[in-house]
């Protein structure tokens, strides 16, 4: 049997999206690919970064002073929309986004539709309409030390930057953006683990993929999040 | 079949303990109580505060004054060493405490061994002992306010207690030990959810559960709390 039937079968039932969220340096992509590995061509991978929104109206310099830490550096209405098409069983064209350039490059990913999507991103549970879309929200922690370190390390031997710009960007737009818009979604997460290596939390979400995979159903959603309730009608029925 | 002749071949394989921690009124109990509904037999809930210490030595008056929420307060030992007596397939002897009387009762509960123990209290995470034993770590979290809202609930409806006598104890025992005790075993968790009413997070323990009464392993702990590792090796490495 090859991969494709697999797929088809696999999506007559309405896959399951599972949200990987935390700041830079905080694990979520160990962990969101240490579960890729696990399950091959069975989970797909949706990174929020890819839908780093086009500028091509702005300058290379004028795009390098961007805030690439806040919601609206995303087109995330495009993603919403490739999200529905995925899980309609349609495959979708997943941009590609170009660092180097700070731009959304001319290529394209062509992504098939699977049972479980995993969608990744220091923001994905700041919009709602992303937030109700996941069937289970995960936000993975880490002491802000830790993931500056993280960064650094990263930054310095894979992109080859210098401390000094690396610090600069960190303190002005990475730490003010992750304490506005980043931490205060880790009230939404359904849990919340301390590092991308914990193998315990990483086998309870690959035990529950597994089962979903041999059939098994997703919790329904009543009760959770109670936060999330109250601040919801708060925000309906008081007034301003 | 019998339940003890299920239990019996159930304890053929080594039990699985799960600790779930928190502070006051976080929904810590909730949870048990959902899993231990879900699973009946199959799972055993050993409460820690059960093994609040015998006190049989000091006066009522003596006794009401104790401070209830430092980790001394508890017997751990005899706690792990029923843990151990449970794992080798034997019965225990739990000890009943009577909170009217602030004494360890007379009475005990039999408590048979089973595929999976839950062990629950504000203090699980903070033994090292308990943790080395617990093959999943959960915390349970909420806001502080939402927490002492609900100890008051509880307290003035089930326990008739007085609003000032409440508030008192709150703020000279119960909070100063949860920020000195309870808060910073956070860290040790392998999952933290932020209400006991979490159905996604309740259903992927519950999951888990299932998989391993059908036969399944639990995950070994390698690289699992990369920051336990470095505090563990530092308080045996360097010198003070």
């Amino acid at each position: 049997m090859s991969n494709t039937e697999v797929k088809n079968e696999e999506v007559t039932q309405k896959p399951i999206i599972i949200g990987i969220a935390g700041g830079t340096g905080s694990g979520k992509s160990t962990f969101t690919n240490r579960l890729k590995d696990k399950f091959g061509d069975h989970v797909t991978v949706l990174y929020h970064d890819n839908y780093y929104r086009a500028q091509d109206d702005l300058s290379f310099e004028e795009r390098k002073k961007m805030n690439y830490d806040h919601p609206s550096a995303f087109e995330t209405d495009l993603l919403i929309e490739h999200l529905r098409e995925l899980k309609n069983g349609h495959t979708i064209q997943c941009p590609i986004y170009d660092y180097s350039n700070h731009n959304r490059s001319n290529e394209v990913t062509i992504v098939k539709p699977s049972r479980i999507i995993l969608l990744e991103g220091i923001l994905v549970l700041a919009d709602e309409r992303l937030r109700k879309m996941m069937d289970i929200r995960i936000f993975v922690d880490a002491d802000a030390d830790e993931r500056i370190l993280r960064r650094v390390q990263r930054d310095v031997k894979e992109r080859g930057r210098d401390i000094e710009n690396i610090i600069d960007q960190y303190l002005t737009t990475v730490k003010p953006m992750h304490y506005l818009y980043v931490e205060p979604t880790k009230m939404y997460a359904d849990f919340v683990t301390n590092s991308g290596m914990n193998d315990v939390a990483l086998d309870l979400v690959a035990t529950k993929i597994q089962s979903l995979l041999d059939g098994g159903q997703v919790a329904e959603r009543h009760n959770t999040n109670e936060q999330e309730q109250y601040f919801s009608e708060a925000s309906k029925s008081l007034k301003y």
